[in-house]
């Protein structure tokens, strides 16, 4: 998702009180949902980190996403080595 | 992960320029991973959105990041369904 102009699906959210134009194939449902996600994401790093500034606030929020990102994505490497494994019998 | 300061490792990555300090229990090599992820997320970002100031790129990195990690927890969640059919012999 970008905030580009073209010619997709434009859809506008609130994220930590600012309006933010996402462009993107995904439903609107969707795009608030993750929205949300960021907006609340947001809160709670701010919550233990309460001298932070947006910039540093809102790149500390990516780092814990894409720390949330790479565990599932771990997990679903191991789900998928473990069903490779029971499909060609070597369990 | 956060910033604050606790009795856990601290590790200091550069994010766009500027050093954070995290603190956790993971690795400084996972920590430093995560760091370089996010910012070749927000270069990528600033690539399709030049006008962007820091703040927003980095919510809006955020919200990439957010939207990748919902299309990797759906794939998670089809797969452990998939093989829990295939388990208890509904397939």
């Amino acid at each position: 998702m970008s905030d580009q102009k073209d010619n997709k699906q434009r859809i506008t959210v609130s994220i930590y009180g600012q309006p933010y134009t996402v462009v993107g194939q995904e439903s609107p449902a969707y795009v608030k949902e993750v929205a949300k996600a960021v907006d609340q994401k947001m809160r709670e790093v701010k919550k233990h980190n309460p001298y932070l500034d947006t910039t540093r606030l809102a790149v500390l929020t990516a780092v814990n996403v894409v720390d949330d990102y790479f565990k599932v994505l771990e997990e679903l490497e191991q789900l998928k080595q473990k069903s490779e494994r029971s499909t060609t019998g070597d369990e």
